[in-house]
């Protein structure tokens, strides 16, 4: 929960509270159990949350509608700027009874493997967690990229011109050793070009491949140890 | 993994293995463990995927393009019809080593809370493998097969081992020219490796560069014309 910056807890009957395993393995999220909102029934834990949704291992659901973790999230975040949303999570090895499923708006369903689809409690919450901040962060970037996503430069990126230098030291000297024809070359330029426009150069990496081509040339070898 | 329809586990010296603990918690997939492919290098790991992925847990990478979880799923299942992808997941406490990272095509980095960011291995595997569901499921609802997403390419992506080959070859070209020296050359490797893996080569390109590294060898031009 806090890694995905979710805070609020609610234990509704725990089986042991505190309890040192549960604290030892929170490590720096203690903070979180030790600020747990502890009661004996599920109204009380839903406080004055006003949307509501069950997590739930089947998809089939009766009549409650059946989302996905980022329906779920879209739903949560649409509703947070003046309400609170709850996901209410059931029991490991039982789920929800139907009293919980009474209290929920819609219940969310994790797509799991036909094959192998028990998913565990702590698993489930990271994965709907997950979405909730995916949606929160997305909601708050409004659609543009997020800067931590940003690709980290060392230097500038190669202008065109430092580009053409580039390409034009490679041509000549692949012209030179006779990798490139000067009569049918186009294809095997254009691809050698591609490639190197891909990787999307900075003016660190010109200098570095233009250094290579140097070292690789017999006449600027030969210039270099007469 | 396996409640997230992922089977293929690969793991480098791991500490203990097969490890009782591992087996009984993995409960009913202890099938993917048992097929687990256990090895002492990343390369052996990797085998012949194509499209190679880190983990991590920052998101300044150097020059390593940073992608968020959905966006590397739809970069996986992009490549599976063909090709196999492969994500690489760091030890818990110190994360990928540069070594590590030079085979990697981009990091996937989980946007987590900056006031608590430490999510632990298996959480952080959860999640991306339900970004990976999640994409499948969206290919297969969208009525479209996984291979229609496939990105337009001339050649199949070069497996792991047909990128090693070629930095291979790069690198003893360019020792024996005196461009990377044996003493020092560490940063300056890397940073070859790094723009080139950034470029994502295929089969094709793989020899159009071998073709060129070939052509520039002065030993290799005294072979062709004695």
């Amino acid at each position: 929960m806090k890694t995905m910056g979710i805070g609020d807890l609610a234990l509704v009957r725990p089986r042991s509270f505190p309890d040192p395993d549960a604290t030892a393995r929170a490590s720096g999220a203690d903070d979180i159990l030790v600020n747990a909102l502890v009661t004996s029934d599920l109204a009380t834990a839903l406080g004055d949350c006003s949307y509501v949704i069950g997590a739930s291992a089947r998809t089939r659901s009766g009549r409650w509608p059946v989302i996905d973790p980022k329906g779920m999230a879209a739903a949560v975040v649409a509703r947070l700027p003046d309400t609170g949303a709850a996901i209410v999570m059931g029991p490991e090895q039982s789920g929800l009874t139907n009293d919980h499923l009474s209290r929920c708006h819609a219940l969310v369903h994790i797509p799991t493997s036909p094959v192998y689809g028990s998913l565990n409690l702590a698993m489930a919450v990271q994965v709907l967690c997950y979405e909730i901040r995916m949606s929160v962060l997305s909601a708050a970037e409004d659609g543009t990229s997020i800067g931590d996503r940003r690709e980290q430069r060392d230097a500038a990126p190669a202008t065109a011109a430092e580009l053409e230098g580039f390409h034009a030291h490679l041509d000549e000297l692949l012209t030179r050793s006779g990798f490139l024809h000067p009569d049918h070359p186009k294809q095997l330029r254009l691809k050698l070009r591609r490639l190197f426009m891909r990787a999307d150069l900075d003016q660190n990496e010109i200098n570095i491949l233009r250094g290579a081509l140097t070292s690789l040339d017999p006449d600027g070898a030969k210039r270099r140890n007469p």
